[in-house]
């Protein structure tokens, strides 16, 4: 029985989603992964926080990047490189493996929640993780060079273009992973945790799924959001420069004004105590702690205390 | 202006193909290969012959295995194990390169003739390499097993099963590549070489294309093809087995009869000395030499003495 679900983007959601991973069963724990990242690249199908989940749930992820396996080569960028082919977005060749799997079986007619659970598996997982649809929406940029697709205004301009919005290209069409619907529709369930990502593209492409953010209000779990901004910055990612752009402060206060009325519970860093007494209302209650998470111990302390913020709210 | 033309599969009809380069210069010669044995897989479209000429022409050839380049690294391969990936058709971490390139080019509207000239010049290779025809064909086993993608057979069954037949999927659709039809309907072309490659699964499929046999026929060249059968045996690949099973005797003989009136020259090894006389008619003149290209040497030697052959007949 589900007792919470997680809605994650990369790295920051990933290790949340990792510390949730050690206090909860598979059975109580449902991962959902953002898939607005994802994009066709060289002919491939490549979900990028889906795999940074995969990646960091297996033990196997690159500390030092945020994206892509820990160990890793790069033959096949080399030769890329070599015969003029696009090396903008890096491809490890044991990464490849997972896109090409993927991309198979995709053609093959399997969804992409058979393929992230086939995947999953061959890695040791046992808490699952899910795309938040299995129809493909993929995140639009708009900003001051057009609209990009996300990975090029991402990984090939730097998240150097200036943000004015966001369309989520198919979200219309899509619908929300059933195992997502069957979780929020269960009364046990206690928890909904927006992980510490960006809200405008994490967070955001998974809520514009039709009937997710309805099924959230009308759901008896808390909801709770762990804050991606700490003193005014993000730890990783353009959520502060995209906060800026879009005409936000660039504070916890912020994120939690962008979630308005979804949140019961929020949890924002210790270096951001001054703006808990504002941001506490009647029906939003606010933890403050450490958000930072260098090691696996802190993980799973913020783990245990934002459920334990759903469990009082 | 094309002096000679090649028709080639993959191996041995690279061999002969890089002996001509050394002797023609890229004007004068146009190499056409193959794309029968071309598949999709793992989302990626692979032509084997075509990049088997590449390599080849490249020197980066594996020549151990006669697929593949030399120096090679198995990285993809052995995460795609890992995770339960399909590994039956071995593609090595370089190899990938190439093979996600043209996926990109050919999605994004390129032609094939296109995307082969790009990797051609990408490796520093002069000398044309074209694809016998811009839409797709695939070759298709007839067995004892049933009918089965070339691919299956070749590699996934490893030639196991009894061939009764071949059917080339796509052929009625192909048109012929517009620079081949240029320079057979040129007046200066002097020779069209058959490489030592398979009849049934190499050359077949390119004289299969509708509009190819005529223009062959039609064209003041002649048409001098090199054995692929010495002393009764393929040097590699299956065609002395699908003689056989196919109810042909496993010799040279048999390969001129196949190829029928097609043939002015036709090129036998030493070792079938025995047959020349048989074989020689007024219209087909044979040559007897030594046609297993060991040094490049070799190569050049047949390719020199496969072009004297054309210009005396």
């Amino acid at each position: 029985m589900t007792r919470c679900i997680a809605l994650s983007g990369g790295v920051g959601g990933a290790k949340l989603a990792l510390g949730l991973s050690k206090i909860l069963t598979p059975d109580e724990l449902l991962i959902v992964a953002n898939t607005g990242d994802d994009f066709e690249h060289l002919g491939l199908t490549i979900c990028p926080d889906i795999d940074t989940l995969l990646y960091t749930l297996a033990g196997i992820a690159n500390p030092d990047t945020g994206w892509g396996r820990a160990d890793e080569s790069w033959e096949t960028m080399k030769t890329l490189k070599a015969i003029g082919g696009e090396t903008w977005f890096r491809l490890g060749d044991r990464d490849l493996a997972l896109h090409l799997t993927r991309t198979q079986q995709l053609a093959s007619g399997e969804t992409l929640s058979d393929t992230v659970a086939g995947l999953a598996k061959s890695l040791g997982l046992e808490h699952p993780i899910i795309p938040m649809s299995d129809q493909p929406v993929r995140t639009m940029v708009r900003t001051d060079m057009g609209e990009l697709p996300f990975q090029e205004y991402f990984v090939k301009n730097q998240c150097l273009p200036k943000v004015s919005g966001f369309q989520f290209a198919g979200v219309t069409d899509a619908e929300p992973n059933p195992r997502l619907m069957d979780a929020l529709n269960d009364p046990r369930l206690e928890a909904i945790i927006f992980c510490p990502s960006n809200p405008f593209i994490s967070i955001d492409p998974i809520l514009a799924i039709p009937g997710l953010r309805e099924a959230l209000k009308a759901c008896s779990a808390s909801v709770v959001a762990v804050s991606p901004i700490i003193g005014g910055k993000a730890l990783k990612g353009p959520a502060a420069k995209m906060l800026l752009e879009m005409g936000f402060d660039t504070t916890s206060a912020a994120i939690a004004e962008y979630y308005g009325d979804l949140l019961h519970g929020f949890v924002i860093d210790s270096r951001d105590k001054s703006l808990a007494n504002d941001l506490q209302t009647k029906r939003r209650h606010v933890l403050v702690t450490n958000t930072v998470m260098r090691s696996i111990e802190d993980r799973v302390v913020l783990a245990r205390e934002t459920l334990a913020i759903a469990e009082r709210t």
